[in-house]
């Protein structure tokens, strides 16, 4: 069991959230480059996955099988791999001081699972206490977009997997509960509109990362 | 999400339960030739595991790795699995009318990563909730016996997964959760001393066989 000592955390830890297409990876990359700049020590990592186990997690919740997975069964693998990634990766990483900026936490279990799959938020608000054990981020960047745009942008990288195959009505419902999410705690969140030109998008991430970096 | 109609079931639900080496696999093969014989249908199932996604779940949970699994984690990963092998196997059997036989089912939660493990019960309880809704066996065999017995008979068919790698107070523990477990629900354990010879067990699972038969 991990044992997460709030006071003893001395790095930040930032999210990247938002439906498929807003362009994550691109402000991923945008971050990271702005940290190695600024000679902030980072970890760069990503859910589901970050672990050998939970990236095993990931390959089950990703690729389409034949065999239906019910919500449940996608809410329990996501914060079984989450648990893996917070004591392995996340909660050394900010031990040893360094940041940690990860593409997708707990937020998107509440978007996916609770807005997307309707589970009841209950369930979800119940995992989420005695996995994290209380661990947030110190920000959490939203790409916000409506879903025929991203998902024309994600269409144009090829393949689907298996989320992104479902249909347009169930990515609003995602979106609706990431702005709900933000609107509850506007301390944490930063929204970003992200039909924005690239320019902007990344003007908006810099307001943020310097604000952190004082 | 499974919706579960008891009053619409038919088929029994049996389970076998206990440590390593208590011959299980003998149990469940001894149940199913007796079944045949009764010209009873039956499905055959095991857990972890029990369909394609709970089986890909099962060899993360068995295949020892470099990455220490959390006990939470292989909690959660145990209830996936669950959730798919009630909602596509064991609840699809029953509602025909066939009746399911189970090596382990939610016992083995409680005695693996409650017992074992240490996990409070009441993390275990809120998820048979609701991932079972309610879903009991109706007879559990469990085959007791001391784990240096159990552990021995496992030795001798070679090399150790991930579970089996645990040192004996740990299969000590797990034991003495299976046995809590028993004497809370008398009515629907049949506890059978495995340290009997082949026969005598056989005929303790004869004489709940045919009770449930009647």
């Amino acid at each position: 069991m991990h044992s997460i000592n709030l006071q003893a955390k001395s790095g930040l830890f930032l999210t990247i959230e938002g439906i498929e297409g807003v362009g994550k990876t691109t402000a991923v990359k945008f971050i990271s480059a702005y940290l190695q700049e600024a000679k902030q020590p980072f970890v760069l990592t990503r859910e589901p996955g970050g672990t050998a186990i939970a990236e095993e997690v990931r390959k089950i919740l990703l690729t389409p099988h034949e065999e239906k997975i019910l919500p449940e069964t996608e809410l329990l693998l996501m914060f079984a791999s989450r648990m893996q990634h917070i004591a392995h990766v996340i909660l050394p990483a900010l031990k040893s001081g360094s940041w940690v900026i990860s593409d997708r936490f707990v937020d998107a279990s509440y978007a996916y699972q609770g807005g997307g799959r309707k589970l009841e938020i209950q369930k979800i608000a119940s995992l989420e206490q005695w996995v994290t054990e209380g661990l947030q981020p110190t920000r959490t960047f939203l790409l916000d977009a409506p879903p025929h745009i991203g998902l024309a942008r994600a269409k144009n990288r090829g393949e689907h997997d298996r989320i992104e195959q479902e249909k347009i009505d169930f990515f609003e419902r995602v979106r609706a509960s990431y702005l709900t999410r933000a609107k509850e705690d506007p301390k944490r969140f930063q929204v970003i509109d992200a039909t924005l030109p690239l320019l902007e998008v990344q003007t908006e991430l810099v307001k943020g990362l310097r604000e952190l970096l004082k």
